[in-house]
């Protein structure tokens, strides 16, 4: 009798999770991705901020399953989903299915305002990541060159709109970047005197933490420079800078670390979504109306104890595992009855060298141990004992040295002066 | 009394060397680069075959000119030169000399068939290196996905243009990529079956080598599976493959390493130019009726003992030490008669892991020991200790577990299925 084939759409954390969890399910596995490989975003930041390079936060989807045979890697991007046919259309070709998992994940929305990404990127993918780097060292560039100073004022300030982690992780980083790294670089300008601000629409930075960490995380930020904005809800972006109400800043490099917007997936279905796109799925992670169909990671949207599960990594694998548990039992034909429950471990947001804020439900800390426990944590989920080597060498040298070193300007129309 | 300007333009072996010779000297030293950063070119190849991220082999210009007081870094494009007003035009900035060092480098030419370049790009700069990785990685995962035999082969087929030092280093590195790292990732084909045309248009591979040597190389690449084509002219080259005279080879991926030329630098100061574009300078480095004017590197044809000095790196840096020291006899009002003389080291090129050949002039060797001296030698001439223990443990981790860590299909283009 033919074996089951189970599709996942998406290799980021909660669709990888599936696949090597169905190692040994008697089924035909297919993981579809319009990239080669799966990126640790938490650490994407890192990457923008010139501490680290790409290669070192992503893994070639093929190699994480290669040793997995009943499971069939597919580069290719999804456009939509026949559910009269059961088959998955990728580009030119049909895969069809039996079971179904949408971990297509998320990019950065705009709240409508589409025309702000080209003066504030968002930061999803490692082309983000390299274009914010190549805009954060361009400045600098042109600020060093620039006579006028309201100009190089502009040159020197740089904007990141949205305070969760992603942008608390980046206003320190960039902090760092001016106050050390880039520091002794310039001859014309001080790096030193750049400026950072964090907008944020919320009254705190780190809503997802205790306000007593939030607190401890801005006293941080401030202590490296950066201004943070509560309560400021952005109007326009545009070439100049930033306005918040009546008020402009100009800044040359805006940063959008807000909101996110679920991929199309939802569409693809044409299932029942929340204001930014996210399927609303059942208990069992199932898309109501389909039984043989599955949402997880930041494509679903999951309501636990009348909340909405927030868009990060431990929720995309948890849910990873409990869906391969449940594909497998209704293969084998078993009763499946228990419900996705979310375990939080925890949250954890670094802020800069040396300090990071740590929210484990009962216990909450701060400062280096925290930070210590933020290292760890990431090291570990990390894929790859070469990726975790080389980011552990980079760290230790960045720390002991204060010099990220991918400082790497690199545009596609790079130009040639320098043949060598 | 105002210290005299020297501009050196292009931030290559040759340029930094000047430059970084100049530390002490009293004069104003300014910097010009259309990047950010030295590229280390003698291991763009491994980042083309996925073995390294650029940022191993790249370093700020900044960073390391960073202590030196009397040096300028400027970041933009030089479009000319005005001899009558002594000064250099950088986009829209005129920067006056006393003393002009052309540094400029070269790039790949294709002997007039500038289209070849769409179908075989060359490998002088990070962009090219990682759209060469990504159209070898993309050919994989195409042929993973094509029923179609004859089209599967094209896929799997790999031609390399030229073989010098990068055409054989490249050609050993994509042996080893499909016979290694990908042998086991993909289900449909077997990457060891990819085919790998290493095409010469001289009668030996190496020609800069002993035909002893030559031999000893291409046994080492037909062990690597690599197929070798001397003698051949290529005729030909279209989104099909490559023509040599009247037979075919079907190829989707085609990879240009033969000619250079060198950088316009030359039509700036409508100088006297070699066949490729180079400036014949006299046995002084100065240009023929400019006494302040000097060239050096792939910019500058050098006549030593009848031979025109070939375009590597150890000539660049010995001109670019012997100007530093011309240089500051002159600021000095010194005599300075000596003559550059170019002292060659020797030779080295790897075929592969554990092999390469040394031509030291009276000593010469291949194997294994030869491959342990051509990675001293690299990883010594590396900048900076951190890119040096980075591209160690990446050598070292590729060589044990035969999977070069880099293998990451980025576009500016990429698409953003994987929110995560």
């Amino acid at each position: 009798m033919k074996k089951p084939r189970i599709v996942i759409i998406g290799a980021g954390f909660g669709g990888l999770e599936v696949a090597k969890n169905l190692k040994k399910a008697q089924a035909q596995i297919i993981v579809i991705d319009g990239r080669n490989y799966f990126l640790f975003q938490p650490l994407l930041y890192q990457v923008a901020t010139a501490g680290l390079s790409p290669a070192d936060i992503a893994s070639p989807i093929r190699g994480v399953l290669r040793h997995q045979q009943n499971t069939d890697v597919v580069m290719k991007k999804v456009t939509g989903v026949d559910l009269q046919a059961q088959v998955v259309i990728a580009e030119n070709e049909k895969i069809s299915f039996d079971y179904l998992v949408l971990a297509t994940g998320a990019h950065h929305g705009y709240f409508g305002h589409d025309n702000w990404e080209n003066f504030a990127p968002g930061l999803k993918s490692i082309s983000d990541a390299t274009k914010i780097r190549r805009n954060i060292l361009l400045a600098f560039e042109a600020a060093e060159l620039e006579p006028d100073l309201e100009k190089r004022k502009a040159l020197l300030t740089f904007v990141i709109v949205g305070a969760g982690p992603t942008g608390v992780e980046l206003a320190g980083a960039i902090s760092e970047l001016s106050r050390r790294a880039l520091a002794s670089d310039f001859r014309h300008i001080d790096p030193r005197s750049a400026k950072i601000i964090l907008i944020e629409a919320s009254p705190q930075i780190l809503a997802s933490f205790s306000p007593g960490l939030s607190k401890k995380a801005a006293k941080a930020l401030l202590k490296h420079g950066v201004e943070i904005r509560t309560n400021s809800r952005v109007g326009d972006i545009n070439g100049e800078g930033v306005s918040i109400g009546s008020q402009k800043i100009l800044a040359k490099t805006v940063i959008w670390a807000a909101g996110v917007v679920a991929s199309p997936a939802g569409k693809w279905i044409d299932a029942d979504v929340d204001y930014a796109g996210r399927i609303k799925v059942r208990q069992d992670l199932s898309v109501p109306g389909h039984r043989n169909i599955f949402a997880i990671g930041d494509t679903a949207a999951f309501i636990q104890d009348g909340k909405l599960l927030p868009g990060v990594s431990p929720v995309a694998m948890q849910q990873g595992r409990y869906l391969a548990r449940l594909i497998n039992a209704k293969i084998k034909g078993k009763e499946f009855e228990s419900e996705f429950h979310y375990f939080n471990k925890g949250n954890l947001a670094t802020v800069g060298r040396s300090f990071a804020v740590a929210d484990l439900g009962r216990v909450k800390f701060a400062g280096f141990f925290a930070w210590v426990a933020w290292l760890v944590v990431h090291i570990y989920y990390l894929i790859g004992f070469r990726n975790r080597l080389l980011v552990i060498i980079q760290w230790a040298w960045a720390y002991l040295t204060f010099k990220p070193g991918a400082r790497l300007i690199v545009s596609p129309e790079e130009d040639d002066q320098t043949g060598d």
